[in-house]
């Protein structure tokens, strides 16, 4: 089976409190940090664009990885680029610019041999190009999920509800769900978003951890991993998506039915990799995982969160 | 057994974005919350000070629920007064004004028949304060604990560090730990208090639950229950540690020696407890609880936290 993401590829120039001056055009970018942590547990297709001024040796980093790129574009123009600055406690951070180049006339195409992927991933886009993604694939993937961000919510709202209401799935921060959704109430604010079709939302807290609301009202709750020092926390949420759409997509491949049981896994997964992504900057330590340390943090979950039964 | 709390009684005046107008004088204070909770778990002893303005129909909320009130002190003067003002996602609140009254020159009287008391709660206090009463107890106790708040740790530092140096459980919300530690790592932070003597840390972080350090290098999490609306918060972190230390002395009650799983399921017992302190203004929810009412949410933690094994 196979992961379809569409969103971006970024080069990204951060500044933490703790290093030393600004990285400058590291990887970044929603595609990367989904792909990479989603390999972990099945087949990648990316559909995203690079400009020609992207540097072909950070390609490798997907290649390695064994990220099927047929659906990569290059345009003639600069890459995206995004530059933030965090503050000591990483909850917080200040955009410092946003260059969108050829992303800011992304078209996605959609190879044709994609057009199986049982899971699909609609990364923070222009709900615009979401929905038209979503109209395109029709009802042949299995899972369809989207992630937003507050800009759409303030500029696109009504094609941001058009895309939800084609997806099952749908990843959103909690300040945004609540800014969607006009609620305080996450619980009410679930619901409201629920209502418009999507089965599952997964509300992600940052270092608080995540949230599982179901249309049938189930509702399950996944702490943050408690990490002794954040290097850089930028791409966690698309790592987090990464690897709640990965564990997902890897059930699906045993044939099995998606039970609730499966989805609280995929949330323990997600923030698993949304954990490794903090720890070192862009996307380097989603690169030198093992299977060992992917299965090492799960257990290390069912001690921090169990306390009846067995643990 | 029993468990001993010395506290503040206070008139709360309280503005909730929600709320026809301030709630005036009603019911507050560190051990108003802290003995309900508790109240429902095992004996509970109190110490405070109330000042002669004092309505004494409230006493009524305390007796209710066989709270011992030998140890409550009536001084010449106004009651403690404080007030706060909710913003919307009720993380944040402003304070109005705080009248200490009596309480500014309350002298913690220990009576004869508290001195059994097996569990003490030394809640947010003047650290000077909480000190004289930990020595004042000495080694009798089977478990001290202590609450701290941002004030002390700004204007009495060393005096903090010494009550510390004195307890068993330190409970502190997330930002204090921080502050007091001057580390943004929640696990740096814990070890420089469990390094002072304690043996447990909790970390209280609001509406995101709360986390266990325990100075052999355990770690847990109980998430904050997803309330469907919060309508008043004031007092969730004192009924949080009624939980808390309540379950444990009702553990200590059976004659076991407390292992980790005590600890645990006393993490779940805090979060339940805060959690039903934030459903009703002051004590409100606190007073009309059930036995069958806590059992049900613990239920309900088991299954919006397990997700391997039963649940």
């Amino acid at each position: 089976m196979a992961i379809l993401v569409i969103g971006s590829i970024g080069l990204d120039t951060i500044e933490t409190p703790f290093s030393d001056g600004p990285k400058v055009d590291i990887l970044g970018g929603s595609a990367s940090y989904f792909a990479l942590a989603a390999s972990y547990f099945d087949r990648v297709n990316l559909v995203a664009v690079i400009g020609d001024d992207f540097p072909p040796a950070l390609l490798e980093t997907f290649r390695v990885r064994q990220i099927d790129l047929t659906g990569l574009q290059t345009a003639t123009g600069k890459n995206f680029r995004w530059g933030g600055r965090y503050h000591l406690d990483f909850n917080t951070r200040d955009t410092l610019f946003t260059d969108l180049g050829v992303f800011g006339s992304f078209a996605p195409v959609i190879p044709d041999a994609y057009r199986s992927s049982e899971v699909v991933f609609l990364a923070n886009l222009q709900p615009g190009l979401q929905r038209q993604v979503a109209d395109e694939l029709g009802a042949a993937p299995r899972l369809r999920a989207l992630d937003s961000m507050n800009h759409w919510i303030d500029s696109a709202r009504d094609e941001l509800t058009e895309a939800i209401r084609r997806v099952d799935i749908v990843l959103i921060a909690e300040e945004e769900a609540r800014q969607y959704a006009g609620t305080p109430s996450l619980r009410a604010a679930a619901r409201r978003i629920l209502e418009l079709g999507p089965r599952t939302l997964v509300v992600k807290q940052g270092s608080y951890g995540a949230l599982l609301f179901t249309a049938a009202g189930d509702f399950f709750t996944a702490p943050a991993y408690p990490l002794e020092e954040v290097r850089d926390p930028t791409g966690a949420g698309d790592s987090f998506a990464g690897g709640f759409l990965g564990y997902l997509a890897q059930r699906l491949t045993t044939g099995a039915e998606l039970a609730l049981a499966d989805y609280r896994r995929a949330l323990v997964y997600g923030s698993i990799m949304g954990s490794f992504a903090c720890e070192d900057f862009s996307v380097a330590r989603l690169e030198s995982l093992t299977a060992d340390d992917i299965a090492a943090r799960y257990r290390e979950f069912v001690t921090y969160t169990h306390f009846d039964g067995n643990w």
